[in-house]
């Protein structure tokens, strides 16, 4: 399938995603929205699940650049802030924080690989830490990672909290300096 | 209500959670399962979510113990220990991550009821600390719980990974001493 046309699909299963939750997406809405036939769809995604969960990570609209601020600090406080804005500014949170959630009935959708393309993205700021000698050799990337994205998601999306100004550097200070 | 009848319709609001799914849980299952005429149920709660959101907050199921270890980091420890069991081990597991998920796309369900009742509890372990002089007053406990319990929902929960032998004291070892 052409790239173009690919994108569009992904596109489309996102927008529904956003609009109408996770039950409200199918593939005969996605095939109407991107004029793809419905049988092409399904020879190249199984499920809607598979259909879902391939739109994000390969689409373009959750991209993830990795900072690269020249520090550890700052490359972790953008870190944080490009999470912020993915679970809370629309409409890229509502595809984000909906799909995500689904993702725990249904397995086929594997939301393990969106984290998994995500943290191979993330461990960059790692490896450039450990390079300028701002991280021990006994760090745990992923642990790290999960603490601040975890405590995003708490926060915003179970907890329905506004995220103050300044809470990524916050955060992030915990973590390098110690409480 | 006699607290008792009301135990039996939450337990039976839980176990057809964890059974089947928020999609599959009904009135009417759960007034069948706890011998609780329909109509009667509907008067204490308007709705399933309501009633999956009361019964998330005060049942016994997933019961919250402060732990009072004697110290600020052997509490943190036994919280993360807590939370650990809550997101891994069924059948509570399959209740709150289940009811959790179910309440991003349900508002009713009220989850951050469930996030405030925990936290009430919680922070007692940081009242705790600070009058034993172990947490500086600059120290935020909402931003404290939610690191720790974001990193556990992110790494059982969405990432599917294990968690290994001393995940909690290495986790709360990042926040107390720093990377």
């Amino acid at each position: 399938m052409a790239p173009r046309k690919q994108q569009e699909i992904f596109d489309a299963t996102l927008w529904m995603v956003a609009e109408k939750g996770y039950d409200g997406l199918t593939v005969e809405g996605v095939a109407e929205r991107s004029g793809v036939n419905k049988t092409t769809i399904y020879r190249w995604w199984p499920s809607k699940a598979a259909l879902l969960g391939a739109a994000l990570v390969e689409s373009d609209v959750l991209g993830f650049e990795t900072p690269d601020t020249g520090s550890f600090r700052g490359d972790l406080v953008a870190l944080v802030e490009q999470i912020v804005r993915l679970l809370t500014e629309p409409p890229g949170s509502d595809i984000a924080v909906t799909a995500l959630a689904a993702a725990v009935r249904h397995p086929e959708l594997d939301a393990r690989r969106f984290f998994a393309d995500r943290f191979a993205r993330e461990r960059v700021i790692f490896e450039r830490a450990a390079r300028r000698g701002e991280l021990s050799a006994s760090a745990d990337p992923l642990l790290i990672v999960d603490l601040l994205a975890g405590a995003v998601w708490i926060r915003a999306v179970f907890r329905g909290l506004p995220l103050p100004e300044g809470y990524a550097e916050k955060a992030v200070s915990v973590l390098l300096d110690g409480l």
